[in-house]
């Protein structure tokens, strides 16, 4: 039996992948996208060109918006030439773009009052990067009611690894707000990964070997390593992963911290030295250029220290970037409790996924379980590290702002009385 | 009777303020800078250069150290060449410079050591600006022994106003501290300055009369005022404040802070975006330029709204200033109660001097006599303000690094609890 067609819009990094691993297994997928370039790169790989908007959804009973933002995403919905009037009847939705889950909840709202509740809507944003994409193998985050999800799975499967294909409970938002609570890690741990590497260069560290370190150490995160090669060749024009991209996610989280009034001040610390790089001119470039923010040259240009002085040196990056991504656990779970998503499900969804960090894994879990305050490091413990990784960087005038917001923090839960209770503590200075 | 000689060293802008306006008071005034160009100036003002650091010393029965840092004042004092093998029996020694407490100690102990014991040294940092160190009406918080005092009043009070004078209990090191809290306030409050203003022009504000609505607000701070024609006029190279000397106030700071473990989170915040600056070029630049790091044009060149944009956009620049200033006042405050500092001087002197704002003169007075909580505007509602301005500072992707960071330290307060008490509770953030 022949595969149903797919309409696609939205040929970018992540959207292309996608797309072209649908043509992979055997779909027609009529792919548009608002750049002529993005849709003839699409053809050569095998898929059909749209030649407008329309064309791509018309007739198609699947559709695909993996568009970059909601309100691109309400423009290729609900704009003029838009493609929920010719959709046909109760086609398939799917909204993989990372939106506010507000925004889902609108999307469904309009598709209602414009006569089109026919359509299976899912909001289904996706995660781990341009690779797993073009795989298959993503995480995506799906919710919506039974119906469309019954109607969408197989090309929710088809899209992700067998075991990454997330079906979160709430309906539409749901999907949004566990993705959104995720992108809290992977806002926070993409700075950290140029905070940890430019501090080691301003050390005067080897930045191949520090990344071993890290990634032998608890201080490794998945960003880490997927940003390192990047960093390293400076691969950045256009790189992978815009900074426009990370830091309209990282814009999502800070206005729903705000109207839920809930502290987030490592992702806001990112959010505002991603705002700084932006008007530096850094918005089309890769995000791991964010290392220039720490550090004026090519790290790989460093000329190091002796084997001796190393040691000390490199302990400094990993008990920032560990104690840095412990204070990070403890905002997004934070948050997430706060927002009610389902915490088991947010644990097994981020071990695999672009805002796995071994903090997260291990302390981050302790968090979940709500065994709190009861490890060995206590907060005092982790203030210590800090201190003197951050006194160091000040003595090198390197900026450390993830590890200085992260030391306020403890300072913070310090000073409410905490400073001996285990670190995993510090969940408690967002409220829990 | 002819006046004593001074020995004077260290002729920057503050220090060549000092030692003219002795000049002007009839002091035969033996200066020297390690810049022969500030010494050939000082001659052309009236004062007698010396040839070398020795000879600004010898024989000279009072003198003052006004050099830019602690690491300076050490070669100064100690170094080969210095002043102390010169100065002669029972000299009075001014340690003008603003450095930690803890070196002023360290001098006081080194002294003893050496056999200069007879010395008497004070412990005496100034605040004020250059225009006041040349009318010889600055603040002075001097702290010492008795005796050092009785000899170095007459040099104190020349230099500053008859009601600026503040002898700080606590001997050596406390004047230090005195100055070190201030500074809290005038680190925030200078970035505080270019942020306001970097809003405005994003916002589309004329920069003249935002800063006039700004000095008739509850917004309104000394530095402000004092920045405010250097930021319009770019009056940077050199201008009279080099970044450099703010960033080292505010290092000393965050290395006392990190020492006691208190948290500073504003003048954290304020003290990574300077050193963000320092690394794309800016240390010798005067610190108005930091508004650079939130509007890429001349502020003066913004073609501004129509009158009725303007007054509610005006309304987010106040709201965003005066709610920082008031996080401001509760981590001055907080971490000078926590050093023990006499709080009632505290106040007399932030009044008069470059840390003064209208939140600090009026809900930070209340939080020093302990009457907190009790004010109309609860935090919750300064939460409103803040929430409101910094939604549209996003939305423009404009930087707001301070207002971010307060923002995030009230939602802390209100997660303890304490949303629906008057917003100078934000106090209790800080542990107390």
């Amino acid at each position: 039996m022949s595969k149903p067609a797919v309409g696609f819009v939205g040929l970018g990094a992540m959207g292309f992948g996608m797309a072209t691993h649908l043509v992979k297994q055997g779909y027609p997928v009529h792919g548009f996208d608002v750049f002529p370039a993005s849709v003839d790169r699409f053809k050569a790989a095998g898929g059909i060109p749209a030649l407008s908007l329309q064309e791509s959804a018309k007739d198609k009973p699947h559709y695909v918006c993996m568009v970059a933002s909601a309100p691109q995403a309400q423009t290729v919905l609900f704009g003029e030439g838009g493609i929920v009037e010719v959709l046909p009847q109760n086609a398939t939705l799917l909204l993989c773009s990372t939106v506010p889950a507000s925004y889902a909840q609108s999307v469904e709202a309009e598709l209602q009052s414009r006569g089109r509740g026919d359509i299976h809507f899912i909001d289904a944003p996706v995660s781990g990067g341009a690779k797993r994409a073009a795989d298959g193998t993503l995480s995506i985050m799906a919710g919506a009611s039974e119906a469309a999800l019954e109607s969408g799975r197989f090309l929710l499967q088809e899209m992700s690894d067998s075991d990454k294909l997330y079906l979160v409970p709430g309906g539409i938002g749901a999907g949004s707000n566990m993705k959104m609570v995720h992108q809290v890690l992977a806002g926070i741990h993409i700075l950290g990964a140029s905070e940890a590497q430019g501090f080691a260069a301003q050390l005067g560290l080897d930045a191949v070997k520090t990344a071993e370190a890290i990634k032998a150490s608890g201080s490794h995160t998945w960003m880490h390593d997927n940003r390192l090669q990047r960093m390293l060749e400076e691969d950045w024009h256009p790189g992978a992963s815009a900074l426009t991209i990370i830091l309209k996610d990282v814009g999502i989280i800070t206005t729903s911290a705000r109207q839920n009034q809930f502290p987030t001040p490592l992702c806001s610390t990112a959010e505002q030295v991603y705002l700084s790089a932006l008007l530096q001119g850094y918005g089309p470039v890769d995000d791991s250029s964010m290392v220039r923010q720490y550090y004026k040259e090519a790290i790989t240009s460093v000329s190091t220290k002796s084997a001796e002085e190393t040691a000390e040196a490199q302990q400094l990056v990993l008990d920032v970037m560990e104690v840095t991504n412990l204070v990070a656990a403890a905002e997004a779970i934070g948050f997430a409790r706060h927002l009610k998503v389902d915490l088991k499900q947010f644990f097994t969804l981020v071990s695999d996924a672009a805002g796995a960090s071994r903090q997260f894994m291990s302390k981050g879990l302790e968090m979940i379980e709500g065994n709190v305050g009861k490890n060995s490091e206590t907060i005092n413990d982790a203030i210590a590290r800090l201190e003197k990784a951050a006194q160091k960087a000040r003595d090198l005038h390197c900026p450390l702002h993830l590890g200085n917001a992260a030391m306020n923090v403890l300072f913070m839960a310090k000073r409410a009385g905490l400073g001996d209770e285990g670190s995993t503590s510090v969940i408690k200075a967002f409220g829990n």
